[in-house]
């Protein structure tokens, strides 16, 4: 092996953290049998499966294999055409990536210059932290509570003279506490954005995953100038096929093209041919798969939430969530460690995220709750893991 | 319209120029019927559609779904460990990458810092100059010569002082010159690179499609710490797959996936499935498309050839190339206006690019030459091809 001379990181490659805490399995020793409510995965039995299989079986019929060939930035034409009618936006403001955690990574590189500060939910998904350490950005966490981020606070921080290139949050069924925007704060956070000449990065990979009859209303996200919209087929169509957009305002579309092509020239024209030839190949077959999703993951949420006080009668306060593939329950009794709590219950055989990884600074109750994902277990483990965590509870005396 | 107030794009983004000469369609007004010979682009024939389909039905068939769901940010083990063991490299050094320009993408961000000087082929491929603007790297044009780049020149710069941080060339078929570099500078390359403490960024489509039994030794590129190999499977299986890996040396491995998981977490599972799966389903199924796509382009290359002496005799000096998908050839008459040409050629219902575009400094004859690629025309549009380019010649009078 030869010797590395005078080879220097690059600094943003120095700015890169060791992985810790959320998302990193090599601090978990999980038992053989353990239920995993760990990650926002869906459930594999409600993905399409044969329906893509059947797609791309007539995708790679096509005459000149036009799926295998080079396209567009942009994204396939069918599907930015299918996805801007559904979202009632300019075809031209669709830009297609690679899931939505591109969509942010995207996004920042979009807006915000390297050390800015960025304002993000406190709690916070955790992984939008890691994408900000490519733009060595500065975070300013806001307090989100039960209608979503708390605007005011963002306000007072404003008018106190602080500035932002872009603010974060997840507005419908927010990750981690479940909360979704209110439309009084939608207005007033993109009234903000507007006067204070900051960003929204808007990330909304479970909006359609609501179990009452009526979807928040994201028109402003979806038309606004100040606002970036992520979206993602992830929670819905699967994490795999790697496949999402943002819906990009009009001052942004040339960079977002050009930012691009300098990456990965586009995402898989195949993956984007298959999905577009499924989604139109019938006339609501999305929302059909999505009707079938809502109804299990509600029943999901529920069995947990009533299999959690059946066993552990008192011990969590649970908000009830309203879509989306997690509970946030939070501890009763102050003197429960979680951490501990959180060892107990990997030791009687449930994994969960402890809250406390999703903290953005101080001042939230999040080391006191725990993530629980629903999403991707049946109604027994759901049963079954309830009772483990309460043997966990109990174990800590 | 709201009015965009403060927004300062971020020098990113500023550094990011618009489109021009090569890859730019806007640029060009083609005739209806014109014959193509623009792009590194495999003949959709020759790519393997259906086995792709029947992969797909049998990957979407597994139980849980396991392509739908989320994968590793190296990649997935099965289409990893098949590289590594044809590659004979150590299974950690293989990054899966979403096609070879997003490796090459990759690895500038690995190893250049900010305004740092690459040296880079001239002439060169122009699409890594453009990828090159996200690091604002400062270009230092090293000659290609017919044995592939000039490493004395590149050795003669660095004794004088000049320091870079990497090194860019595609060493097997070079595009667009089609040389390939010697054994004897394959190593003085990377001694060089020892010495001076740089990295070679080594890009290699086309390697996999020589026409003669030997292929070049890659032994160093994927032994080497001081080597990026980057590699695709864009012109062998289809660049709509998107779908390409790197060769890190493991000093570097970490660096990478940590970038790479801050990007899009990683390339499409269900491409990689799909992928491994073919390449895995009986053996020499690689070798066996590889052996025909050869055979179908070094046939194309050869009529191409024969026929541009035909119909324009003496007009053209043409290297026989030994791989890949271009003719090089050079006008011969020094009063040809090759921009009136390639003008002239669109008229006559002929595009190709013009060898101006692929310098990437002075001292090339690239503005007298032309590039024509033959991988996606059958042998009646060649000829047909030829006639048009000679009657375009002829029209200069």
């Amino acid at each position: 092996m030869t010797s590395i001379i005078n080879f220097r990181r690059p600094l943003l490659i120095q700015g890169l953290s060791a992985p810790k805490g959320f998302g990193d399995s090599t601090l978990r020793d999980p038992r053989p049998d353990a239920i995993e409510l760990l990650g926002g995965i869906p459930d594999p039995l409600l993905l399409p499966t044969d329906e893509l299989a059947e797609a791309t079986a007539r995708i790679l019929k096509q005459p000149g294999a036009p799926s295998l060939q080079y396209g567009r930035t942009e994204g396939l034409t069918l599907l930015r055409e299918w996805i801007a009618d559904r979202e009632q936006v300019p075809v031209e403001e669709i830009l297609i990536t690679n899931g939505g955690f591109h969509g942010l990574s995207l996004a920042l590189s979009l807006v915000v210059e390297r050390g800015d500060l960025v304002a993000v939910d406190n709690p916070v998904f955790p992984l939008f932290l890691r994408g900000l350490e490519l733009n060595a950005g500065q975070i300013l966490p806001i307090n989100v509570d039960n209608q979503g981020l708390v605007v005011d606070e963002l306000e007072a921080q404003l008018l106190s003279g602080l500035r932002i290139s872009a603010l974060y949050t997840v507005p419908d069924f927010h990750n981690p506490t479940q909360a979704t925007l209110s439309d009084e704060r939608r207005r007033k956070l993109v009234e903000l954005a507007e006067r204070f000449g900051f960003i929204v990065i808007a990330d909304n990979p479970y909006r359609e995953l609501r179990f009452g009859p009526e979807s928040a209303d994201v028109t402003l996200f979806n038309t606004s100038n100040q606002v970036i919209h992520v979206n993602t087929f992830t929670k819905t169509l699967g994490p795999g096929l790697r496949l999402g957009w943002v819906r990009l305002p009009k001052h942004l579309i040339k960079d977002g093209v050009a930012l691009r092509s300098r990456q990965d020239s586009h995402t898989s024209l195949l993956v984007q041919s298959v999905v577009a030839d499924y989604l139109t190949s019938s006339p609501g077959v999305f929302d059909d798969l999505l009707d079938t999703a809502r109804s299990v993951y509600r029943s999901r949420a529920l069995t947990l939430a009533t299999a959690l006080e059946k066993e552990a009668p008192g011990s969590f306060s649970i908000p009830v969530p309203e879509g989306g593939f997690f509970l946030w329950p939070k501890l009763t009794n102050p003197d429960i460690d979680s951490d501990k709590l959180a060892e107990a219950a990997s030791a009687h055989g449930v994994e969960y995220q402890r809250g406390a990884f999703f903290s953005s600074g101080s001042g939230t109750d999040a080391d006191r709750r725990l993530r629980l994902a629903y999403s991707n277990v049946n109604e027994s483990q759901i049963a079954e893991a309830a009772r483990r965590l309460a043997n966990a509870l109990q174990s800590l005396g």
